[in-house]
């Protein structure tokens, strides 16, 4: 079955509720568009686990600062429906920004705790307009098992306590991070590299590989993050058992996590 | 029918899945019980409108910043049942506070704008509390339309802009003030008080009457709460065309409000 567009909250309710009334199961997969193969393994998965998939793409204005990339975020609709339609998409919600935010918005879902240091740090509002949109997105999809990808740790963390919260009828599915041969964990972000700096950005996975075989992960990642001239260190941090990373390269800001299960034996015998 | 009782959330959400899967619509009346003739006419409407009604009693920590009377306010289950039951209610939910919060909340609910001012200045974390337990109980009890008593003017403001800005599944339905035979709007906290207070309760519709009728309503309404020497004054102020008036008679907090259509012609004859 071909993949549906549908561009306004009343029109994907309907069809969602419909699908829930015929009795099948709805799989939802939020994303901002521009799809990638990681992208498309939440869709795999959800096409797996739920009788139908629905995917939303919306750049949201919410989670992005003054500052930030919103207006030069990449997009390409047409690409994202062909790509959606392969990975086993039967409904794409692609609202305007008018239909999502007809007027100044007022509510806002905040998540203390999850949100809190890492991007929070760096993005002081970021998790509120994330939170904020994926509680819209739920409340117009209905019922669901929703997908999101580990590459964006904290944000999983934050929508897997908002939904415990406020008993959202939906479950949280954390997918694994899709990587490219070299390393490079998928992002629709990776479009704004440069050659040069494309090649500096396996540091990142390089800095988690080196983590994770340490006796002191944090340091480990650091050491590798400063050798790469390219690369300038936002955070490399461990948080309940994982080990989290982010650098600009040049003005493009990536993420990546790993993890981390202690140092291997190997490395301990060489310690002792 | 009788009214069924359910504790537990996921209890509560089933009933009324199956409600809606029969073909049912569901009418919601979230309450802090100690139930009385003004909720009554919540479930009576919702029962006139809807094929099943859900009524919730919860008194809702969040809502109660910790000087205020969370521990003392009144509760009576027994009582409370009997009465949904005769206004028509089937379902009614009434969780402990560990089904509700089993830990600390992260997730918060806030609305600009509608929650600022008035009770949002006396009571500063007071509407985020509201709007974060009415969107669980919105999310619990699922797509209905949901009662609202107009006694809590700024409250059902708060709660229609979050229900928008959100795109809850809910439809809002706001219900007028039940009054006692001389004036006093019905609340749970009516209770409280002693019989001398109770005789000056009537205060605040005096008030809102004389406002009604004055071409400085702010200014009427002030003088009359000032004339009664068991009353003090919170606030007295005119929005979107609705007076709103809130006094403590001894330690009893008092909300009314009342429709503001302009000076009455005999009054801007007398003026003229």
């Amino acid at each position: 079955m071909s993949v549906q567009t549908v561009e306004s909250i009343e029109g994907f309710r309907k069809v969602l509720d419909e699908e829930r009334r015929a009795g099948r199961t709805v799989g939802l997969v939020p994303t901002m568009g521009f799809l990638h193969d990681g992208h498309a393994s939440l869709m795999r998965r959800a096409a797996a686990e739920c009788d139908v998939v629905a995917a939303t793409i919306f750049v949201n204005p919410l989670q992005f600062a003054v500052s930030e990339d919103l207006s030069s975020y990449p997009r390409d609709l047409a690409a994202d429906q062909r790509l959606a339609e392969a990975a086993g998409v039967t409904w794409l919600f692609a609202p305007p920004v008018e239909e999502m935010y007809p007027g100044d918005v007022h509510t806002t879902v905040t998540v203390a705790g999850e949100s809190e240091g890492l991007e929070g740090e760096i993005r002081p509002t970021h998790f509120a307009g994330v939170a904020t949109v994926v509680a819209k997105l739920c409340n117009i999809a209905g019922p669901c098992r929703a997908y999101f990808g580990e590459k964006d740790w904290q944000q999983l963390q934050v929508v897997r306590r908002m939904v415990a919260d406020l008993s959202m009828p939906v479950e949280v599915v954390g997918c694994p991070i899709v990587r490219e041969p070299d390393g490079l964990a998928l992002s629709s972000r990776n479009a704004y590299l440069s050659a040069a700096e494309r090649r500096a950005a396996t540091v990142l996975h390089r800095a988690l590989r080196a983590g994770a075989d340490a006796a002191d992960p944090v340091e480990a990642m650091r050491r590798v993050v400063a050798a790469e001239p390219l690369a300038e260190l936002d955070y490399a941090e461990m948080r309940d058992g994982r080990l989290l990373v982010a650098a600009r390269l040049g003005t493009t800001r990536l993420l990546d996590n790993l993890a981390w299960e202690g140092p291997s034996d190997n490395h301990k015998a060489l310690e002792g």
